[in-house]
């Protein structure tokens, strides 16, 4: 098994990092036993390590195949999806009403990374499927509820988001396909989508598409898109099956990874126009996909989580069973494991540490949209959604390039085998890259950081964000103990560093031009100074665990982790306030960009 | 023509980084006309452009295939070689006597950065070829070189450097291909060398193998070795083509990235025994490989520069080409070309100053091993060579570092198109991979940095360097244009951060342990202060040249990408410093790294 959930680490973050064990004490699960967390999280790992991790290098090599229409995914492939879904996998935080087990998105986030270390192509459909639940669940009418939720949220059929097109990828507003109102008030679409993920599979037996259109008279942009839900096969009033709808794959893009996970165009309205149904109000579309978008983007981020995980065991595993060279001290004439070695060990720690860092912000960002839907009062609430606001672009952006920065890292730890393709490690350098682009690419992410949270309505949860990192710079700074003190120190030189930048960003004479030409380095700042707080966090939990008896050596481990995070990496954040604030100046116009070739 | 050979450019980081135009003016490389840089670079761009450019996406797709031990190219490749060859592109520094231009080491350089840009898998070839041309000429006898160095000189033949085994890829002291003195002075080699890169192939009509293998009753470790010259064919006296020798190619591997250019393993003696001749003196094989140790690993981070180039150039084009939203202050209904973006410039500008910075660096190297060579004084000369020495290391890490981000930051600007593999921005992240492991990966170089040059017998040079850093800093802070003068600053800073570090590494009470540690982050500051001053150095003369009166807008562009490098990038030096100094004793011993799975 190439594989192994690290489901200790995993519940840890969750409960010293996340507070999962505060909220379930405190009741806001309702009376979700307090032993569930551990039971889902064994059983989750456990479906990842030994049914899912062994397919993922054929499904790479083999990849999603196209022919008159269809697409195959690898053998066997149906049946793992299969078991999957009865397991009732799909169903972790979506609601009872429908079916689902109602758990907490901290849950469902940690099996998602679980299930996506161990094969990345497989864990996409079910990521689509279950964001259409959610958006169905709040904005469909009664009727297309009662029939599409409970075989969406059972898994039985899968789900797409239908937005992009070849003119309309960042920017949504220049979306073209066309609905029209029938007389039986469904709508007839028309149009091509690409790019669109798990759009055709052999894997289920229907396919639901949520489709971004326009409708003749709507405004222009994004206020005249509306959302209609586009079966593959049209649904009877009893849910059986009827015929199929006029909405076609294609073809799928050659890729440079996640080839297993296919990557759709579609044509709707060849043959007179594909039948949907209104999702939402007319040109109202936008909105209704926005109010899922914070869980979806948590899910992205968390797939750089997830390969970032399996990239540091794969490596680990190498550098523990690979000899080469004697290390410092080693004895003469036997060679040492690479993990003897101290720069293949500074390499390894990096990837431990930034894995590690990633993890506790996505979480992080789990329990705030968990508390917006489940604190006690209203404001904790609001407060709950805008930190989940806030959390979102940062988890996303720097969740993803951790991915592939770590995965990187991955490949170097092998040496010339990380550039062969049997072992894997080239697979998931290949894989990681597409994180940082879909779901809003990295860049969307820090304008939206900038423009909508930091200088949005919002923009109090900053502050009060910043507070809670340099409280726990403060508590970590006051232990005796010399590397929690230092890594008191370094939180609270983040946070400050943090701080700086925010309040520069929100001087008044700043220009759009200027926020946007530092909108990246500041969403950089924010995860550093946000990863080490949260490490941190988990530093003082464990210390505090240890002191009471617990001699677990995980719990060295986190702290050694965190401060090797801080020594390596997070001392870097004073430098990167100092980029926001000084180097939008350096940042030449469109004009003068060139490369002077010839 | 997707790649055109920034000649400009690159000539002007010859003559204005890497002096090129002043020793020539000296008198340095003999009666060589001035006139003949801009003309080598001119037509070694135009066939980069014209010739290797065009087949590089198709080389990708279709790779070198093996069959029946032998190697096919794709289609073309042949002539195209043949091409190349006659044009004489294989001998730009290679020695007259033999029957090379003996041109300076930095236009091959140039030419070298050129040829990979436009098509890697096809420069690998002769880079090899001239390696070993420069192995033989320092070591072998006269026979050998009369017999072999005119036709590798001219390209009719190939070479190859069979260095690696299974069980010795970083460890060449593990090296078990076995050599036998027969009667006749000749050897009978035995064994396996795997990634032999163009070992097999249909370029030309022999390949020529210098292999380190080990006589029977040499001693162990490295310095048992010895060097031997073992061709495909062998060649009678009068040059004629013989007997197939007994190495055979029994496969090529399924790697990541430069697909057209074959990975080979070797069988040496599976028939009785490899003829071989003797490079230099039994036992001292190792000593042969590292005197052209410079220059290969010179040619090498110039990949990392080559790649970075195409890809800036790609996403470039790019960003002119695709409209996707409103720029902040762009008229509205008309969609924007994303150049307009803040964000997608600063994307692009990081993109081109990394590009920047690694060239200056790896021409600043080869001019170290051109005086090394050429310089008036024999001190000159050997400080030369220590120069070199120490900015070898630095050149090879931070140039193919540089190669992977630029070319990931590539597909970045391409958004969802840079993940599918049409548009050649995934073949350079995947090509990018390998430059940081071969070659000696990136932490055998900051090891060799540290233990070899910062603490060896050279290291004066290092505060020599130091200073000269710190005399361009002094130099552009004198001027009053604001950018320069705190460009100035910015290259003190990184000055003073990298003597600070150098200090540290060089206090008497370090373990050899936590030298190791912080090898690679000290390497990563030497790169930054190295680059930005060296961009500074750019920048003063750029200013030089306007104030000359030569109003070419490409100097504007040097400043502008100095001070983007400074402000962004460069900065990061400080910190850098303080990780070295404070991050060894962060780092676990090999015990305690674990990923407490499960």
């Amino acid at each position: 098994m190439d594989y192994i959930a690290p489901v200790k680490a995993i519940h840890l973050a969750l409960d010293d990092v996340a507070g999962l064990a505060d909220d379930l004490a405190a009741g806001l699960h309702g009376d979700l036993d307090h032993e569930m967390p551990a039971h889902i999280l064994e059983e989750a790992g456990r479906f990842a390590g030994e049914t899912l991790a062994p397919v993922d290098r054929e499904g790479d090599r083999v990849g999603a195949r196209f022919a008159n229409g269809t697409v195959t995914l690898p053998d066997g492939w149906p049946a793992i999806y299969k078991a999957w879904a009865e397991a009732g996998w799909n169903t972790v935080d979506l609601p009872p009403e429908w079916g689902g087990m109602g758990l907490p998105v901290r849950l469902a986030t940690a099996c998602m990374e679980m299930w996506t270390s161990a094969c990345m192509s497989f864990s996409l459909g079910p990521v689509l499927t279950q964001g259409a639940v959610d958006a169905l669940e709040l904005h469909a009418d009664r009727a297309l509820k009662e029939k599409y939720l409970p075989k969406l949220v059972a898994g039985e059929w899968t789900a797409t988001m239908a937005l992009t097109e070849p003119q309309a990828g960042s920017d949504l507003a220049a979306v073209r396909t066309r609905a029209v109102k029938a007389e039986d008030g469904t709508y007839r679409l028309s149009g091509q989508k690409i790019f669109i993920t798990y759009a055709e599979h052999d894997l289920a037996e229907n396919i639901v598409h949520l489709v971004l259109a326009r409708l003749a008279d709507a405004p222009p942009g994004t206020k005249g898109l509306s959302l209609f839900l586009v079966p593959k096969f049209l649904v009877g009033d009893d849910g059986t099956l009827g015929a199929r709808n006029d909405v076609w794959c294609t073809g799928i893009e050659d890729k440079l990874g996640i080839h297993a996970s296919p990557t759709c165009s579609l044509a709707f309205g060849d043959h007179g126009g594909a039948v949907g149904w209104l999702v939402g109000a007319e040109n109202r579309g936008l909105a209704c996909m926005f109010t899922m978008m914070n869980k979806a983007r948590l899910f992205t981020g968390v797939q750089g989580v997830a390969v970032a995980e399996r990239a540091y065991q794969r490596a680990l595993a190498y550098a523990k069973t690979r000899r080469q060279g004697r290390a410092a001290g080693a004895p003469p004439d036997q060679s040492s494991l690479i993990v003897a070695h101290a720069d293949v060990r500074r390499t390894l720690m990096t990837m431990k540490a930034m894995t590690a860092a990633a993890r506790a912000i996505a979480y992080a960002a789990a329990a705030a949209i968990d508390r917006a839907r489940h604190a006690r009062t209203a404001d904790e609430r609001e407060a709950a959604e805008r930190l989940a606001g806030l959390l979102t672009p940062v988890t996303k952006a720097c969740c993803s390039d951790t991915g592939v920065e770590v995965a990187s890292l991955g490949i170097q730890i092998h040496g010339g085998m990380g550039f062969v393709e049997d072992t894997g490690a080239a697979q998931q350098y290949r894989d990681a890259r597409i994180v940082p682009i879909y779901e809003g690419t990295n860049g969307i992410q820090a304008i939206d950081l900038v423009t909508r949270k930091i200088l949005g309505p919002g923009g109090a949860i900053t502050e009060a964000t910043i507070a809670v990192y340099r409280e726990v710079g403060t508590a970590a700074g006051a232990i005796a103990e010399p590397r929690l003190r230092l890594l008191g120190g370094i939180v609270g030189e983040a946070a400050d560093a943090l701080a700086q930048a925010t309040a520069w960003l929100r001087a008044p004479e700043r220009t759009p031009e200027e926020l946007l030409a530092v909108a990246t380095p500041y969403l950089r700042l924010f995860g550093l100074a946000a990863g080490v707080a949260y490490l941190a966090k988990a530093a003082l939990a464990a210390r505090a665990r240890r002191e009471a008896g617990d001699n677990d050596p995980i719990h060295a481990d986190t702290i050694a982790t965190a401060y090797f995070y801080a020594q390596a990496i997070a001392v870097g954040a004073p430098a990167l306030a100092r980029v926001v604030i000084a180097s939008a100046d350096a940042l030449p116009g469109p004009e003068s960009l060139s490369d002077f070739a010839a």
